[in-house]
């Protein structure tokens, strides 16, 4: 029977000691989203600068993270690269400055990892200097700008994750190998490839020839659509004889419905995503299948809330001997209603019950799916703006003179 | 224009004071389901143990709901009468006491209240003792035992709240009446009434009657049937020629195929009901027709998280004249939207694309509606359950042996 | 065990006789949508003038219904009276009268109904002489018109249907009790009663006073809301200490989302009703909860193909004693699947996966249910529409430049 | 602008003829789902004695389908082999030989023809010799049978339809090429081919070897899958520099859900597909993308009913230069509701409502997709099931001992 132990014992090691061993290490969920909802990050731009202005609402997320399972706390530096901080200064005050925000996030996972000796890994995301066309020379300078904070404040390992292209990723990765600490890295892509058209299976291998200990895919797709590519990028790996550590960090929301750009095209995207939601019990669905298919680093991204990492921990608590702090509150498959007063919510105590459940969206006037926005734009225009997103307000500005949507 | 201001100016009297000067108070949300998903409440008891055992994290929620634009900050002390805590005794550990519960959920309510000089209200709940048929002066001296913490820590109003049976609410508000503070009463009954069958007016009569200032309903139900529940209370106020002022704090779950009591019955409480979560143009719908059917107390129960009390802050802000501290973070009807370097992501930062967006549940093989479980049982067999309610396991054992399940 | 007998030998009596003797009594189905469907009928128009163009049409879908088990044959006059003939002047060649058209719609019925020994039944409905506010001798004067002929050609029995205010019904009935045969009278409403706001109570009472033996309802809602209807109108009777036979026709169509005007007003009238077509099982349930309800004249209307009343008799079947003709060509609740050679099919072949199964619509993309159209419009502008519409062209123009649609 | 013309004079050469000239050809739709509706063909079984039985009912909707538009009239000579119809012994009388049953399709099939100047077209498809493994020999004889008939009855050309292996297939059309008559052969696949595995194109290739020169797909599959199969035959036509005319008749059931198999797979065939049934406006997105892959033989199968394919010759009318007879009965994108008294109800009356109208279920408690049934058997016993499905009862009940299912 799995015990609710102090897991501070149990984790001594680096991540590829870990992944190595063939421990299951189990990631954090996605801050942006949780933090828009609780007040301190906007929708839209998407920055961390939470981190500076209100360090208390980024711990406790952390803190609840750790406490549901997380043997990893990210930094909270998604999109904290130096142009895309700038290019949303009229949101940031001046004084929040690309390194300010940086090192706080570190300080901050660092003190939470601290209480539970979690690892803290440092991240970068993709880049507007990229998507605006800049050279290799400059994407790579802003990478190296983030990762001397990471390297200053000795984070445990590194991730580049939510990547949409894989040569920038490749260059993020090869920045981050720089520092001599173990490389993750994960893309936002779906079976069909990165936006040039390259497959999964030519990312992974790609992303561990640069340097990446570590491969898979974060955000944009649900669980379903996120493991289907991560098998292919584990079958690229095969074919190409290469060795890789798999992670997968998805959606919490259902998306069978989308295209090639994942969720940020579906009209309920990002404020219309409820109904979507995905329980615990779909988490505990997406954690075994992740573990059968060989993924050892499981973890979300965008709508993954504590519940939902504790899930996973659950899920795979046999397999790893324990169970996290936060399921001191939390029975197992529902065995918490086993003695509600109710006999027809006592039935409700039990594996099969949540397993089969159909939950319904209570909105009789909604459709199960929705169509993509974006398709009625030509391929030419399409294309450019996947591949070469405008910026600072003054691009935007010339790219819609020139569009004709 | 509704400017963002440091709202403490704005709110120096007491709960009458302003309801009776027409401003607008707003609630806040529902602890225990935003902490079980924190992984800090435990579903099935739902106590609130965790003002002692972590106090950070409700520390941390109060403040988010105060960001969002909560008026009154409601101490976390439901089901935290002595009889319901010792019943769940083998969760809660032997020093986490009752009395030690309640006064550190006051303790925390007023520090993060004078962060922004909200209000504090002190709240009980529907008893066991109650349920399993204890008298009235068993089940007063519960809801005294929590009046003296309120009296001590001396909150600024009094909230008997989650009450199935008008004879216990009004039992519960005269108890609270003794302290001489406002008193607040809302049921968790729907447009059919109470579990007796006394009717919405009726209860709202019964309670003014019994010395609540502002009555209404909470929970169970979601805003569409509370909205209703309340105009037949306040229908059945004028024509027993009463005045009360008039509050609503329904569900974040849409429930349109529920029966008499409530989200409970659903087959997805509480652990399936994701699809049902209301988004923030819900929220606006919602606090606009509670606004217009005369309602000023205006917050949300479970499933309410802090974006859903910003909703209400923002549907109302023109009336107020500002916004919450938290629409820093918000961009009016998605319009942080508008700088997307997708035509089609910027063509959603508008007031009329959010509000009719049905948005898809990404469920095709769930349904859109439910049948509420229970209706199997024989009638007899059900309104026992429902007007008794076994309290201790040993009752309860006793009740299965007669019952026929 | 019910045995597939020829009918015609248990077939000798009156309606009223059959009824009286305790006798179930099916009726036929809806003639408008099944023509339609079939090329024969104009939606819209929705006149009879198939009885003279196209009678072979009209007799194979008699035969069909015969066949099914339907022990009366409506004659094919819905909407035949003369004002109503001539108002579609222009689809209808002129030499197509409106007592050929009434004569030829008896013959074709008889002919059939002499094939199997079923009674005949003379129609008449709502006409535009009274929605266009003509007075009581007009409109009795068209139902007399009709009348005439039902009695050249010796119908058995008459029936006054679809009718959405009593007023005109109770009219209808007045003409058609000068004939000395038994008189049936169906409304197109539901609980809410006629467009005048009468009960259905109400509704049965007046139609019984004035010589209906036979009330109820028919078409405009589905069988839920019809039986709901029925049971009102069965309340009222007794409690008017009145007695009659009930009678249910209603859709074949789920409407649990229609409004006081039934189905006509939702989006999907009439040329995209197919998601809310009934199965077969649908009509068994509504036929028995018809029969548990006490009524024993149970038909259909728009929506009811012949499968549909075959379902009927065969829900009944036990009761009756026997089967129709046409269950030769089906097993009951599907054990002509028994025998496939795909054993999850074969498991398809018993009562209970039919009863339990939830089918799915294969749309994901469509809600369950929508919303009425028509519901934006002034009130006053609604009922000026309701209570009188518009019958001739010119009528329609002047009623169009006075209205603000 | 389009006329409604008698169409007997467009209509005076061979099928091939019309096609070599670029004329479309609209097609019939499926007699055994319509007739099992009108009480004349039982469902499991599935074949035509009512030609024998009940001639007047086919003759019926053979001459509904010449009004709506058919150019072609198949005899209603479906599962009409012998072996077939010897299996289904008890179901049909003895002297209803499979010759009397053959030759009664004919003579109906040709009366009606003749009142418009339609093509008859004699079919074969899949027989139980061949599933039941018999040899190429027994199985063409099979097929020689039917021709025999359909040779002394002086069909126009012939079709060899509803094959799930494209072996069986091209032995239909080597007998039926015997003929010297021209040759259609469609399968019942979707896009991952026959049961053996071939691909579609592969399948188109074969069976224009074997001497077809139309092919494509008809049954099994809605209008999408169909359509993306007959493009994958057209590319393997290509691929082989083989030329053939184009055909397609899907069934007239929404089944994005299903598996390789079909609707039969999908839980709801075949008593409960009512709410996946295609609205005219679903058959006229259908016929034009058939028009515009290329597809020149359009026509339908199960569900299919006449107004169906009077939406195909509507959505071609101006291609074709002309209306079928049914549309006298049809307003063009629903223009016949342009003088109906409700303005709401005449805001229907345009195409651009109808095309873009997303039906509602009225079924709030089912969900939009189901999963196909048949999964959980093995994989082997799945395949034996496929490929030699049983034939006799006899055989079956030796398999049925054979297996555990």
């Amino acid at each position: 029977r799995t015990e609710i132990v102090n897991f501070s014992s149990c984790f001594l090691q680096g991540i590829l000691e870990r992944l190595d061993a063939g421990e299951i290490v189990i990631g954090d969920g996605g801050f942006v989203f949780a933090l828009e909802k609780r007040g301190y990050v906007k929708a839209g731009p998407w920055t961390p600068e939470a981190t500076v202005e209100h360090p208390e609402a980024v711990r406790q997320l952390h803190r609840e993270f750790l406490r549901a399972g997380s043997n990893v706390l990210q930094t909270f530096t998604f999109y904290a690269s130096e142009d895309k901080l700038e290019n949303r200064g009229n949101y940031v005050a001046e004084k929040i400055t690309c390194q300010k925000v940086n090192e706080a996030a570190c300080d901050i996972a660092r003190e939470v990892a601290n209480e539970g000796d979690a690892l803290v890994a440092g991240g970068v995301s993709q880049t507007p200097s990229y998507l605006s066309c800049k050279d290799k020379t400059e994407v790579k300078a802003a990478f190296r700008k983030q990762l001397d904070v990471f390297m200053k404040k000795n984070v445990d390992f590194l991730i580049a994750e939510y990547f949409e292209h894989v040569e920038e990723a490749v260059w993020a990765v090869e920045v981050l190998k720089e520092s001599g600490k173990p490389v993750a890295a994960t893309m936002c892509i779906g079976p069909e490839g990165d936006m040039h058209g390259v497959s999964p299976g030519q990312c992974a291998v790609q992303l561990v020839k640069a340097g990446a200990s570590i491969v898979g895919v974060n955000c944009h797709f649900d669980p379903d659509t996120c493991l289907e590519t991560v098998k292919l990028m584990k079958e690229g790996l095969q074919a190409a004889k290469l060795k890789a550590h798999l992670m997968s960090q998805p959606l919490a929301f259902h998306t069978p419905d989308c295209g090639k750009q994942g969720f940020i095209d579906l009209p309920e995207f990002p404020f219309g995503l409820e109904p979507r939601i995905l329980t615990r019990w779909d988490i505990q669905k997406y954690a075994r299948q992740a573990y059968d298919l060989g993924i050892r680093y499981i973890g979300g991204c965008c709508g993954f809330e504590p519940y939902h990492i504790r899930a996973i921990a659950e899920e795979l608590g046999s397999e790893r001997g324990f169970l996290p702090e936060a399921s001191e509150k939390h029975g197992s498959w529902g065995n918490s209603l086993s003695m509600h007063t109710k006999p027809w919510v006592r039935a409700r105590a039990r594996k099969e019950y949540w397993e089969n459940l159909k939950p319904a969206s209570g909105r009789p006037y909604c459709p199960s799916m929705s169509k993509p926005d974006g398709w009625g734009v030509t391929k030419g225009a399409r294309e450019l703006m996947q591949q070469k997103e405008a910026t600072s307000e003054q691009q935007l500005k010339e790219l819609f003179q020139k569009q004709k949507f």
